[in-house]
């Protein structure tokens, strides 16, 4: 019997990499506007490097590669930088569609809900405040409660506990098959792949279930519970 | 005659304490709404208590303030206040009416534009960015440029320098007679007392000009530089 569903936050229940380049490119077009002299290319180039360095979530993103470039940091610039960039965030950070009435819905079965995420929790946090999904959520658990990332059981079976329940009364729904289908079927949940969030093009996730869109979980648990439509 | 407008930023070009009640307000909703137990009036109490001890624009008070009441951050509580915060600050970021087009008027009428602010030097930038005057200003002078605070003659002086002008070109207009008038008239600048912004009520900032609204500038220059209508 599933009685909670837990999901990956980022690329499962919002669009990250979306998000993260529709900021990126409105920071550089300010940042060249405000009298930076680089290239787009050259700028998306060092803005990436910084990133694959000090991963994604690195704040000082703009006052590194002003360094690198000018030797100190232009704040007309990376001002401008900074306000494009949370303009274009803010418009562009969504929940995928469906995702919205799907978490209603499952609720209004009576399932739990819940996030085990390897961003740090301010972050996750902001992410899911900023789309009003603060509320949702039964358990969330991030990278600061653990300081374990997925595939590791440490954040899956801190989640299992704070929702009090066993591993075989959880989906686990997630678009990165090595970190969130591995790690949840080494702790016993049932996985779903989050295909519409994978960008690596994953053949064979091995996970109990494919979607293409988040509603379809809907089906899946009716399923798992031998609930008649 | 008058060559450049020397401008305060905060309560002179922009309506600060506007925006900040605003976000402030908006963010304790906010966190009381995502589950903090506080009064609305123990909040804003705790909160003004630890920006006169930081300084206004200290960055981490909702880190301090949970930390005070809980024993810890809690992010989801913090968050919910940052959203709020960011979002009615931006609603409430604007410059005073008439600001805008009494800039426009100025650089017509051939005259430079600076700003003096003792605000430090990402924050002034990211307000002017956010408004969309990153532009406008020939010189920007904040506290990170001199480390010290009007009425010192430093950050005027250092304007002055970079206009490349004496101080009886310039008029400086601003809505702290203290800091403002004070220290641009112990260099030697004429002074406008912006009342509109003054939150004190002020009785005599001994001023040469006293205005209500920004546009009066533009018939201080023209008398100062008999200039006929």
């Amino acid at each position: 019997m599933i009685k909670a569903i837990i999901f990956d936050l980022d690329n499962t229940l919002v669009d990250f990499m979306l998000l993260k380049r529709a900021a990126v490119d409105a920071a550089i077009y300010a940042m060249i506007d405000a009298g930076l002299n680089v290239s787009y290319e050259k700028a998306k180039e060092m803005i990436n490097s910084i990133y694959d360095a000090e991963g994604i979530e690195y704040q000082q993103v703009f006052d590194r590669m002003l360094k690198e470039i000018l030797g100190r940091v232009d704040y007309k610039v990376m001002s401008a930088g900074i306000v494009s960039y949370r303009k274009a965030r803010e418009a562009a950070l969504k929940p995928y569609p469906l995702v919205l009435p799907t978490l209603i819905e499952l609720m209004k079965m009576g399932l739990k809900l819940a996030v085990v995420s390897d961003a740090p929790s301010k972050e996750a946090w902001l992410r899911l405040s900023y789309i009003n999904f603060q509320h949702f959520f039964d358990v969330v658990i991030t990278y600061d409660e653990t300081r374990e990332r997925k595939p590791s059981p440490v954040p899956f079976n801190m989640a299992l506990k704070e929702l009090d329940l066993r591993a075989d009364e959880c989906l686990m729904i997630g678009d990165w098959a090595e970190r969130d289908m591995v790690g949840a079927k080494s702790v016993g949940m049932k996985t779903v792949f989050a295909r519409y969030g994978d960008t690596f093009n994953t053949v064979n996730p091995e996970s109990d279930y494919d979607i293409n869109s988040v509603s379809e979980i809907v089906d899946i648990v009716k399923k798992e519970n031998k609930i008649k439509n």
